[in-house]
């Protein structure tokens, strides 16, 4: 039985301009009012999921920074799953070849990781790092190229959330849109694209929402609550 | 003409559980829609009020801290109108009086004053400063006791925003709640208290809705709007 379900914040609960699709609001709340605790997943910094959280009322573990870092509410600690040195190897190694290169507001906040404005390619970026003998991707979420060591991904935090809450993979089910929820999507037992979704994403998911954002946070949601029954 | 509108957050836009009263986001986004920008203002830290901003979508200044820091996104500056020096006076009397006292979780990150978990009255608080000759104000938000120097409010913070926005507070509208709102909708030209406020606050606005949360605050967004037709 689906024990937990993970859902992205930005463009999965969101509109591609950030701001909450209402039509998912009530599906979350429903979640947790059902016994299914929403553990919001987010590219953004720990204090944008933990205003998300309390604004939309989730109850379950956080994961910020891509999976960089996991919060638990129920102890209030934070679980560190990299951290930002490679990342800072990178940029310089990125500003040596391109010149100055802007992060975003956000990213001097950041601990695992970091965010570039939108000015280069990650694709362009993720080769210069493989040349330089990095170990970091870089994932263009719409909002900012991510910068970070690629083991720090949702996938590895949806395994410290699982643990935390004492449930295995086969018990989790997770919603996202985006080439940052795709490790996430992968290793759930039942994974959801919403149906705005980058094509790679709906590639791994067992499931394709039909409507785009917070309707199709409901649809998951709904479709996890009646397989429980 | 009203130029824009001050909302505060918590207890206001949200129900006493913290959680968004969806029946007000609709209004932030038609009054944003009608060239109303909408500036959020909470007793809680920056990050809270722009991840708030985000998803709301609202586009004015940010106040923050009680009226600690302004942020204008057209800058993207910050402005301290404080800071916790003579707060951290205060806890180090309280403690001496009291025994250690334990700090909310977003207290560490506070800039220009600090919040204590709910075991003391802001009453006692107050009283003790006021021997020991510290400028501060204790105030019970129903979250935490805020501490802060006396001259940080919202209202001082409103006077900052109206000037970044070149606008006289004959301009300004401003809907609240709570004891931290009282300097803010006292200098307001438009003021409303919704109907879950506390007396004290119902006693300074000229409007109290008949609706209380995000109801309350869709009354105030349509008074506001009908006045500058």
């Amino acid at each position: 039985m689906i024990r937990f379900v993970a859902v992205d914040i930005d463009g999965t609960l969101t509109f591609r301009n950030r701001r909450l699709d209402i039509a998912g609001v009530g599906a979350l709340r429903k979640a947790e009012n059902s016994g299914l605790p929403v553990v919001l997943a987010t590219g953004n910094v720990l204090a944008f999921a933990e205003t998300a959280a309390t604004l939309l009322g989730t109850s379950g573990p956080l994961i910020a920074e891509d999976g960089g870092i996991v919060f638990d509410p129920a102890s209030e600690r934070e679980y560190m799953l990299g951290d930002r040195v490679e990342a800072n190897r990178g940029l310089a190694a990125l500003e040596l070849e391109f010149g100055p290169l802007q992060q975003t507001r956000s990213s001097s906040a950041r601990l695992t990781g970091l965010t570039l404005k939108r000015k280069i390619e990650a694709r362009v970026a993720e080769e210069l790092f493989r040349r330089k003998g990095l170990d970091l991707v870089a994932v263009d979420s719409g909002f900012a190229i991510h910068i970070r060591s690629s083991n720090v991904n949702k996938g590895n935090a949806l395994r410290k959330v699982a643990s935390l809450l004492k449930a295995s993979l086969a018990e989790v089910a997770a919603v996202g849109d985006g080439p940052n929820d795709i490790e996430m999507l992968k290793i759930a037992r039942l994974s959801f694209a919403v149906a705005n979704s980058d094509e790679a994403v709906k590639r791994v998911c067992a499931h394709v929402t039909k409507e785009p954002h917070g309707k199709g946070v409901a649809e998951a949601i709904d479709k996890i609550l009646s397989l429980r029954d």
